[in-house]
Parts: structure tokens; C-alpha cells; sequence
């Protein structure tokens, strides 16, 4: 692959942010997209609206994904007729199937939470006598941000809360008693080349994540704890490019939440922070070229997801009153203002952990019109 | 502007450096390129190929530039019919007119080189009476990386030396005795709000600069002098954006060689080792929009230009085996490997300047064929 063409099937805003790596690696990066609007698309050259994942990947030299909903017989198809998958679909797999995924990280003794699989109502019941209530319930297939996720007060709710997630099987899960939200974020090549970046604190608000912060300033025990697993996730996922490795930690101990195969939101102050970003390392492991270093650049890294407000208005009109907070850049994903979604991101670079996560805070209010700017 | 749109006149490596800060700023940028291969180009979405300048003005809600070489009627027909032009043609004739600048420079006392104008034959040798010999005779017009630029051992070759570069008038500069080249980045909005870059040293070959390195390891009282020096010649223009100021260090004082009224090749390493790059900033000023901190995220940069092999070989080819080199980015052009062309440049980042310096110039001998690398 001297000069390389990577297709990306899906057109969002992890594709939107591979753009600029791309472009300064001069690699060729074709989009497959659902709509031309796409956060990616609308700013690309090379965009192939709703086509055929195999007719796509014949036309690249490797293909690599924005998410992971992509139809499995699809991928064999394409991998059938010669196409290079980074990942490959054993890899996707573990992103896809939370059961799957769930049930090989327990069988490879990695730490997990307590859980089982339920079939039918009476196996939700089952599964909350023995390992409590509530219990936390996950759809195997198309949940994030907080979707695909119900928590079971008791016996009697059972029902009514396998339907809400469109019916067995389902992952039964023991809710955690959360002290705090990690993830760590590892680049690999094909060559088995393996890096990771130091962890990151996630902060979420109604299973969405709403801050991230970096250094994460947890214990050195459990930052090395979780680094040394999520090293062990990555070889047992065979992962390529980005892989990210969410996980809880309860009582000082780390339990492997999930996992994405792509770039994650968690690794989004990478862009501001580290020596190579997470974009740039997961284009380097697809191409099976040498990954960078994840060193920081900066004391510290503190990076606010700005979700679309409930009134509907649009926050992109405060960009310029936000830039005057200073060492704060902004990451905005070219998308519709609706109530809840992800719009955009801003990130502060510092010295101090603190300092610094005030200042992204501010300029997300000032973003979603709770504080006034001052800068013009 | 809310939602603005802003125009580049040019389409070379200056605005494909712009594309990333507009992705993430989600701020529409569309290009006038002179052919759909250019830099930029090849990259974008929103290309106009060959337009007239008014034409594609009256679509953006402020113009800026990749390079000076645009012709004043056309910016003064644009200004007239509403464009907003930033900068101004009266900035941008700083750059475009050598004798211009030079002559304003020193009317404000700004530190300059002994200089006089040439109109004829005889003017250069009167110069070379009064400043001595060599002279060094520069075009007004057109001249970038050594072309324009004569240097004349005596009166016999005056007049070879004067048709050489198309005919008079020129300006006649003695030769100064370099201790180093420096160049400060500023960027400024129409408000007159102006940030500053550390100064960067420049390292020359046959006047093209090869290398920068950040900080420039001088002595303080150069730097201070530089930055001083930097911060009244950009009042003095009324500069929007970036401007980036060339100076001469001989003896310990420094004189203002020559301005660039747009992002510049000696910023290049702000791109990997400043929190704001001056792409951002750039863009940012031309928007009118609060400009960002310019302070280094890392202890040390050095770039090294990349300029096409004389054997005609494309470096791009070891692209993989460049990025073993730690601590190193390639930014690629996506332009033709023409002997002697700039086709990319390499950053590298870290703590020490010579260590960092070796490292950057290892990825460029590499990405040249003169090193084997390891990477593959």
C-alpha cells in the first residue's frame, strides 16, 4: 500500500475527525455514507452515498469503520471477495454482540461483572435472585449512549423490561457500585504493534458521556491495573486501528465494561493533548504503518461533549464568544441541532487538572447559552 | 457571520493546512484554485476552479488568501463591489510590492537593511558605491524561495544582474552578514486584537528554508527585539490573520527582511507543538473571532521541509518507514514530486532541542532515501 486509498463505511463524526489525519498523511479516505449531509461527507471529496459495502471495499485498499452496525453477512461478503477488513469481523464481533462479547471476556478470565444470559422473563427473575436487585439489563445488539440499557427494579418488572429492549436474549447484569468510569484507549497494527494512551476519567449523565478528563487522577494502582487489562482485551480482540475499552471501577478494582473497535469518544482530547491523536493512530493501524506515541502533551486534558439543547437552538451561534476562554478549542461536527445529540466537543489544555476542566465547563456553558461570553 | 463561509483566494499547501481548523471550527471554506489537482483542491468539497475573484467573493462572507500574487485590480473590484478582504489590499500590498514594504518600513522607522531603489543600470552600481559590494538585488514582484533574488559581486555586472530579474526598478540591499534568520508569527483581527508566536529560527539553503526550530535558542535580547520588532510592523499593516514578519540577525540587532500576509512556511511546527496552530488562528482572525494561546505544548519543535529529490523519486513511498522515527508527523502536500518542489514537511516534538532537531532530520533523510528506516 504505497499510496493507499482506506474506505470508511459510515460517514459520521469519528469520520468527520480522521479527515484532517488523513489529509496530512496524504492517504486517500473514501466515505461510505447514508446521506450526503453526513457529519464526514459534507466535508469530503470522496463520498459514495448508500452504496454496496462489497462494490465499496473492491474500490479501497483497506476498510475500516465509523461504527459498528454493519450487517455481518455484508462483511463476509466483502472479506469473501478479497477485501482487506481493519478490524476484521471476528474482531467487529466483540463490538457487535454484547453477549458474545461478554461471555469470551468471562470464559479469558478477564475481570467482568457479575452477570448471565436470559432467555425469557423467568431468566431475568432467575438472574436478579442471584446477583441482586436491581439489575441491569443490555440488549446484545445497536444500544449506546445510554439506549439498549434498562435497569430492573424487581421480579414483577421483568417483563415490561425485556420487551422495552425488543426481547430476549439479553445480558443480565449486577449493577455496579460505581466509584468511577475509565477508559483506556489502545492503537494496534495488524503486526501485533501495540500502543496505549494514558486512561481517561469518563463522567457520564444518563448513560451518556458528558466529560473526559486526562490525566484521569485515580489511584496508580488502578490506572495500571486497567492499562494491563485493557493491553490483555486488545491481543484477545485481535483489534486493528483504534480499539477502546470501557471500564468500571468499584472498590478499587477494574471490570471490563465494553468495548468499541474504532476511535471513541473518550479518545477526543487526543486531537488537543496527546502527540498523536487517536485518528491519526487508528489510520496508522489500519494502513499497518507505525503507530505514534500517546505521550501527553499537556499537564492536563479536559474535553465536554456539548449535546444538542432541549429548546432546540443551536449552539454553533456562540462559537466565537466560546473561543475567548482561553486554551479551549472546539470540535463541531457539521450536524442538525436536535435535543440530545452529540453536536460537537470542546477541549481545554492546561497545566492543572482542576483549572483546566473549569475552563472546558465554561465554554460548554457559554456553547449552550448558560453564560454569557465575553469575547466580542 | 454565524454561520459563515469563508473564501480562500489559492488553493496550495497554505490552504490545505486551513482545511482541518475549518473542519473542527465547522466554519465553510470554499477554494478558488487555478486547477482541481491543486494542494487544497484535491481535498475539498467546495472548489471553484478558475473563477473570477469578484464572482466567488460575493459567495463568501470574507476572502483571505494561500498566497500575495493576486492581482489589485481584481481585489479592488472585489472590495468595490462589497467582498470583504482580509486582509486588506492595502496589508496585502506589504507583501506583494518589496519595494513598498521596504520603503514604508523604513519610513517608520522600523529596523531594515541599507537599501536603496535601483531604476536603471547605473542606480545599482551608485548602490553598490554607497552599500558596498556584493549587492543584493531583489525583485518587487513575484519572488518567493531565492527567485528574485540577485546577488552582484560588482559594477560589471550590473546590468546582467538587472535584466536577470526582469528589469529595473529593484531594490539593492547590502548584503548583510547573517548571524541567523528569525521570522514571528503574529495573527491579529480587524479589532486589533493580536497574539504572537515564540520566534522561530529559519535555516536556509540556497534561499529556501529548509528547517525551523522552536524555541530559536537565542539570546533573549534578540527574541524580545524580534517580538517588539514583529508587534509594530503588524500595527503598521493593520494585518488580519496571520502575518508572519522575516528578520535578519547580524550582530546582535535585528532588521526586518520581508513580510507574508498569510500563514507562513515558519509556522509550520505549530501545527503539532502550539495549543492554537496558525491555521486556526489564521481562520480565526479572519472571522473576526477570539484569537487562540500560542504557547508551545512541547519544550521543542524542529520541522524540516521536504523538497522534491533531484532524481525525480517520490518520497511519499516511505511515508511508513518515516513514522518509525519517534515523536514525528508528516504533513504531505499531495503535489507533484518535482525536483527541487516542496512536497511536505515533517515535525518532530519533544523535550530537547538538538535530540529533537536529530530526530526530524532522520525522518526527512529517510522520507529522501538517504536513511533506510526500520519501520516496516
Amino acid at each position: 500500500m504505497t499510496h493507499p486509498r482506506v474506505g470508511v463505511v459510515g460517514a459520521g463524526q469519528l469520520a468527520r475527525m480522521m479527515l484532517p489525519e488523513a489529509i496530512a498523511l496524504d492517504v486517500g479516505l473514501a466515505l461510505l455514507a447514508a446521506d450526503p449531509a453526513d457529519a464526514a461527507a459534507q466535508r469530503s471529496p470522496d463520498v459514495t452515498v448508500g452504496g454496496d459495502l462489497a462494490t465499496f471495499a473492491a474500490a479501497c485498499d483497506a476498510l475500516t469503520f465509523d461504527h459498528e452496525l454493519v450487517d455481518p453477512t455484508a462483511l463476509a461478503e466483502a472479506a469473501g471477495a478479497g477485501a482487506v477488513l481493519r478490524p476484521s469481523p471476528r474482531a467487529l464481533r466483540f463490538a457487535q454482540d454484547k453477549i458474545h462479547q461478554r461471555t469470551q471476556f468471562a470464559a479469558h478470565g478477564l475481570p467482568v461483572p457479575e452477570h448471565a444470559i436470559a432467555e425469557h422473563a423467568d431468566g431475568v427473575r432467575a438472574a436478579g435472585e442471584a446477583l441482586g436487585w436491581p439489575l441491569v439489563l443490555k440488549a446484545p445488539l445497536g444500544g449506546y449512549d445510554g439506549r439498549g440499557v434498562v435497569t430492573v427494579g424487581g421480579p414483577d418488572e421483568a417483563a415490561a423490561a425485556l420487551e422495552a429492549l425488543g426481547g430476549p436474549p439479553v445480558l443480565a447484569e449486577r449493577a455496579v457500585a460505581l466509584d468511577a468510569e475509565l477508559a483506556v484507549l489502545v492503537a494496534r497494527r495488524p503486526s501485533g504493534e501495540t500502543v496505549r494512551y494514558p486512561p481517561t476519567l469518563t463522567v457520564q449523565a444518563d448513560g451518556i458521556c458528558t466529560e473526559l478528563l486526562a490525566p484521569a487522577g485515580l489511584h496508580e494502582a488502578v490506572l495500571e491495573a486497567a492499562g494491563e487489562v485493557a493491553d490483555r482485551v486488545a491481543a484477545l480482540v485481535d483489534a486493528v486501528g483504534v480499539l477502546a475499552i470501557e471500564l468500571f471501577v468499584e472498590g478499587g478494582e477494574v471490570l471490563v465494561n465494553e468495548v468499541a473497535t474504532r476511535p471513541h469518544n473518550s479518545g477526543h482530547w487526543t486531537i488537543d493533548g496527546a502527540v498523536t491523536s487517536q485518528f491519526a493512530n487508528h489510520l496508522r493501524g489500519v494502513l499497518d504503518w507505525p503507530l505514534g506515541s500517546t505521550a501527553m502533551t499537556v499537564g492536563a486534558a479536559a474535553t465536554v461533549n456539548i449535546l444538542g439543547p432541549g429548546d432546540g437552538h443551536d449552539p454553533r451561534a456562540a462559537r466565537a464568544a466560546t473561543l475567548a476562554v482561553p486554551g479551549v478549542a472546539i470540535h463541531w461536527y457539521g450536524k442538525g441541532a436536535r435535543p440530545g445529540r452529540k453536536l460537537g466537543h470542546v477541549t481545554a489544555v492546561g497545566e492543572e487538572a482542576d483549572e483546566t476542566r473549569a475552563r472546558a465547563q465554561r465554554a460548554a456553558s457559554i456553547l449552550l447559552g448558560e453564560e454569557a461570553g465575553d469575547g466580542r
